[in-house]
């Protein structure tokens, strides 16, 4: 962990010195977005030192040519880079012909905050001149959760010694590079400009794909409330357009730029319109007025929070902490449009590309589940739905027949854009955890009409794909699935891991129920099904219930616990806790075929299934598994942690969970792994909010029923936490003594406290001694 | 295999007609070289159809910038690339200004020839103008394996139709690129130019590691017997020199520019001395002229051939591929300098750099220490020798002590070239490689002086490698050996490959027995070693025979076969026979996953476990593995058909082991692989001579002692083929009849024909009835 450098705060993040180290990680740290376009902290103004500017539109991407050593038959050619946009916050400040640029400028006074309650980035500073001239400037802006093709700058300066002109150019820039992208290419081609007082327009258009863009921008200037007409110089290049204001300024006034930008993409519109629509949003913006758009923001933010706020009182730095996880998730995803998902870094950074890794199902669904309403979590189980054919299509280039379907490790597109053998090819798990997904929406929803609508084919496609998958090995008389890589990345072409095994006989098992449910309740509609994916049932269900029946799931008879893989024990078996420190983490001191060969586990992986499947498992499993696995676990990825805090929780290990889950939860904010200036690990977060919910909070559902079994970690006094039970909305609080639910909603709800049933009507609390 | 376009000729490759098609493929076949540098099969004159120019000096080299998807810990920096240099065989011609272009002229009674016998390449044909003008050219060109600093062209014109001007532009660039090169970078940096009337020399370094290389050129031109006084322009520019020659030439009249080049590099020479060096060379050329030269040229290469011809009679296909693969192994490598290695494609091409691989010793040995004198194997062992720091440490870098040494996979100077992690970190078997080639070269040479002076500290650096690269395996109670990559490199990440565990084994087992040798006979310098190395003997060799002892070889015992790996027999095993052709070769049309999960094998791995310890096996236990695993390799791999013609033969699968051998002998001549437009499989020749001469001829070495027992493939007359045997050079024919040697050195030999010893005293001959 380095030097936290930052404020803690309940409701904010705050960062109240000026260091320029540090800037690259607050411009991740302190992103903003709507879910419809996402926007690192970078500076409005100009700045010569190191950042990396960030500006996303989401569903907009590049397909940059891929890059490997030795190419291998089957890889993707293309990789799907997240792309840096137009930079619309853009508006360079000079004084007396002197650029404010806080690289060379003296600062002082300085504050950046991240209103995470409210959705607002506010920055303030004093700057000095060579000249000795100082200014304050106070910038606030946000990206409108209502409006959110818009964004809204208030940037004002305050003239504090001197009387004369200051320079402000509003600017909009499509110029923009990609950090990450493989051949150092610009990605954007310029379409149009156009510019006039106090407006302008430019569109550009990614040089492969053809994804449009167009950002419109308005401003206006005030003096205190006075409107202040302007007589600007505009300007107008390639992908480019600015107006040029000089301010004749007085001392001790202040001065404020408003600006405006709507940005919309060919991904909602025809391109013929697209830089009317941009400007009309822009326009509308500015007749509405900055303090009406930040109004009816900051109530949707209140509103969010209302069904998903999380409050830990006796441990201000973990409240902090889980509130950044849910208010960044919120950022990322809204869910109102099933093309869009939730990339490893969100709108916060370009790093991995692509938008849709298994994260969204294993780790980013039940937040979303819980936390919002069913369309949100139904438009990301449709988001693949989607993308089935493309998933045959995959298979088929793999060798797979009969619509076997492999869902891609990496997409923005539904193709595959990962080029590492050992993932593309070979980490097929993430199939399991889209079935698993459908069984996790329609358990908590009962939304089972998503069965005949999509979910079937989908489950049908996975389940083709884990049968054919498979083959008979002679010698161990059991089928076998050869040459994977499990959720833990520190083993490669492995054979029978334990999850992707039970993650695919378990696949089967449920499209066996779904289809005895389809055939009971849609028998009309199942029909239709079987004609359209030509599905041989009686052939393809035998095959499948003999895998179920005989498949490989390696265990280990002296110790009763599931193997990770065949011959894991040949390991020589540590603990990381043997590991000098100098070593970790050891992905960045192993070479890899040591870390390979050795014991020591990445992320969740036979604990992933058990997780997935507690249920089936007695405690005394848990446990025994828990404390082989968990001790050659270390935890480089961020993904690993969360579902260790939820199984400790559930066997009893307090303080194992609580030391997890600081890392997961703090993992950006204090920066852990040393990267966050490359953008914040957006899904992981989401693994954060289950530590919590799932953890500490005890929630589970088993047989479609809500459960609960805490485990409130010493120091805390109490934990709140808010989740959408179907047509519920509860609130739950845990302290020392009690185990406390508010329903505040107008629909009754069953839930079951360490395994006693509870009914709570509408609009009322409950409280059961933790005793009890 | 593509239509043949070579006609077969037993001591010539012969073209016959001008296919534009099959010019990259002929200017790789048509390749010389003389060790020292060699060139592809370019035209003189301008051509602006597809070419791949490629101009070579042995161990210059560029360090290219590694290109990788997804950075490993541990990788190198930098890739070694072959280095293509100074075109100095360039020649522009042009008749009355239009160029002379095979690409643009009408071309009639086109040749290109390659004498292997004698090491030269001549071309010849007709060229029409767009003018109607016709000129006749005859090229020669050899590389002088005499005076292997200097090229000579002869370039003969003849108008046919018309009286006036030629212009010839002789010249020297090093403005070249390589096409293999990661990042589109030109490679050479400019040092000088010089040019004079009839003479140039342009000097040039690689822009990193500063190699520096001159050329010298200096020109004549004759008509007939008559020198022709020349007054050309000449011209310079950076990385270029040239002479204008216009020729005022008479119908019918022949005009001949002798062209020679000295080219000089500052692998061995001061810097300052290049260019006057590379200019004495080919001044001294000039001087001496091009019959001389070639005179000289000639013998040398009769004198190569005199030792180490083979003759087939009746199989003229197989008599042109047998001394094809000769001639350019000759090319290749002529042993006077133990810096330079044989790289997989030689001179003929730049693809998969670095200059060595483990096809050095465990394919290309064998060829030389039984063609050429001791000191030729002796400096690829002692090359070796010179790496062994960096084997050090690189296997430090993977987390290795105690001077355990690991030889990279590819390399030019010691250093790992090989960016990806399954060869590079994995496929750790080439260390065996490199021990056995020492128990090799010693059983043939008796040269045991070797050991103590530099063997030793290899064997036991590898030995150090292989007791630390087990681990002791609680659930197997053996030692094991995880994660590595056999010889069959269609396997990844396995766990106790056969033949790796074996040659780690065999490797500790051979060292012990030096250190015996040492001991008894060299006490001294082994106390000095011992202590050089830091050598702990009772413990490390304590060590070794624990592991020798426990060592897991994975084995069947329902079929009586050793198993490529664990879990070999968890696969669906198929016979290669059983894939569609429009499936092969499998690594063109089928997912690295597919591949890697399937039984197929990519080239040798049990079986070249079972080649190199033959002797340790008894023939049902050969027969019964082939009989297992042959069927099931696909041979993508040029070195693996002659490891599988040598084991056929010993059990007698005449059939296969012919078919097995054409494959391999004519690879390149008939274009196999469709890739020879790339360049020659040089490595894999020397298997093709093992095929003959250790598989049909018989020939093995058991106790020091050299064997018989030979195959002759139907269809074939009679086989002979030369060896040295220590002192002794004995030629050796196999007839339907009889086994004959005739023993044609000063020196007495023993062999021993099917296990029956025999006498052969100097100068002498010896025939044994076959069925004797």
């Amino acid at each position: 962990m380095e030097k936290r450098y930052l404020e803690i705060d309940e409701w904010k993040i705050v960062e109240k010195e000026w260091n320029p180290d540090n800037h690259m990680k607050s411009e991740s740290i302190f992103s903003i977005g709507n879910g419809r376009m996402g926007q690192r902290a970078n500076f409005e103004e100009n700045y010569s030192g190191k950042t990396l500017q960030g500006s996303y539109v989401a569903g907009v991407y590049y397909p940059d040519k891929t890059k490997v050593g030795w190419w291998k038959n089957g890889y993707p050619e293309y990789f799907a880079k997240v792309l840096n946009s137009v930079n619309w916050i853009g508006m360079d400040v000079k004084v007396e012909g002197e650029s404010l640029d806080l690289n060379t400028c003296k600062v002082s006074e300085f504050t950046r905050e991240l209103d995470m309650q409210h959705g607002l980035l506010t920055r303030s500073f004093e700057a000095e001149f060579s000249t000795g001239k100082r200014i304050r400037v106070e910038a606030q802006r946000f990206l409108s959760l209502v409006a959110d093709e818009v964004g809204a700058i208030s940037y004002s300066i305050t003239p504090l010694n001197f009387v004369g002109t200051i320079t402000v150019v509003p600017y909009l820039d499509f110029d923009v590079e990609n950090h990450d992208a493989n051949w150092e290419e610009k990605f954007w081609a310029p379409v149009e400009e156009k510019v006039a007082a106090q407006k302008g327009t430019v569109t550009a258009k990614t040089k492969k794909l053809d994804f449009h863009v167009s950002a419109a921008m308005r401003f206006e200037v005030y003096e205190g409330g006075n409107h202040i007409t302007l007589y600007p110089e505009t300007e107008k290049r390639e992908k480019f357009v600015s107006n040029t204001v000089d301010l004749k300024v007085e001392q001790g006034k202040t001065y404020t730029i408003y600006k405006y930008a709507g940005i919309t993409s060919s991904m909602n519109y025809a391109v013929a319109t697209l830089s009317t629509t941009a400007d009309e949003r822009a326009s509308t913006a500015m007749r509405r007025g900055y303090s009406t758009l930040l109004e009816e923001h900051k109530n949707a933010w209140l509103e969010k929070w209302s069904t998903a706020d999380i409050v830990i009182d006796g441990d201000p730095a973990a409240q902090q902490a889980i509130r950044f996880n849910i208010f960044h998730l919120f950022q990322t995803f809204t869910g109102v449009d099933p093309r869009l998902n939730i990339g490893p870094k969100g709108f916060t950074g370009e790093k991995y590309g692509g938008s849709t890794y298994w994260d969204t199902e294993a780790y980013c669904l039940p937040f979303y589940l819980s936390t919002t309403g069913p369309e949100v979590a139904r438009n990301l189980l449709i988001y693949r739905y989607k993308h089935l054919n493309k998933a045959i299509e995959n298979a088929q280039k793999l060798g797979f027949t009969n619509g076997a379907a492999l869902y891609p490790m990496v997409t923005m597109n539904g193709e595959e854009c990962h080029n590492e053998w050992e993932i593309t090819f070979e980490e097929i798990h993430r199939n399991g955890a889209i079935a698993y997904a459908i069984y996790n929406y329609v358990r908590q929803t009962l939304d089972r009409e998503y069965l005949q609508e999509y979910g079937f084919e989908v489950l049908l496609g996975i389940s083709r794909f884990w049968a054919q998958r498979v083959n008979w090995s002679e010698a161990k008389g059991k089928f076998v699935m050869l040459g994977v890589t499990g959720p833990n990345e520190y083993e490669n072409n492995i054979n029978n891991n334990f999850y992707t095994n039970k993650m695919a006989i378990w696949t089967m098992g449920y499209t066996l129920e779904v289809i005895e449910y389809l055939k009971a309740n849609h028998a009309d509609k199942y029909e239709a099904l079987v004609a359209k994916t030509n599905f041989d049932e009686s052939t393809e269900t035998a095959h499948w219930s003999n895998v179920i029946e005989k498949i490989e799931l390696p265990f280990d008879e002296k110790r009763e616990v599931y193997l990770q893989q065949d011959g894991f024990l040949d390991k020589e078996l540590r603990s990381a806790d043997s590991l000098d420190d100098s070593e970790r983490p050891i992905n960045q001191h192993w070479s890899w075929d040591r870390i390979l060969r050795s014991c020591f586990i990445k992320q969740a992986d036979v604990l992933q299934g058990l997780y997935f499947f507690e249920h089936e498992y007695d405690l005394d499993t848990l446990k025994r598994n828990f404390d082989f696995y968990e001790p050659m676990t270390v935890h480089e990825s961020s993904l690993s942690p969360c579902v260790h805090v939820i199984l400790a929780s559930r066997i009893g290990y307090g303080e194992k969970a609580y030391e997890l889950y600081l890392r997961t939860s703090r993992l950006d904010i204090d920066d852990y792994n040393r990267e966050v200036h490359e953008g914040l690990h957006i899904t992981s977060m989401a693994g954060t909010w289950m530590s919590v919910v799932q953890g500490f909070g005890g929630m589970k559902i088993v047989d479609e029923k809500l459960h609960f079994e805490p485990l409130l970690p010493e120091g805390w006094n109490s934990l709140n936490f808010t989740i959408r039970w179907r047509d519920a909305v509860l609130k739950v609080t845990i302290d020392g003594d009690n185990f406390s639910v508010e329903n505040v909603s107008e629909a009754s709800a069953e839930f079951y406290f360490k395994n006693e049933a509870h009914t709570i009507s509408a609009n009322s609390s409950t409280s059961i001694a933790l005793s009890a």
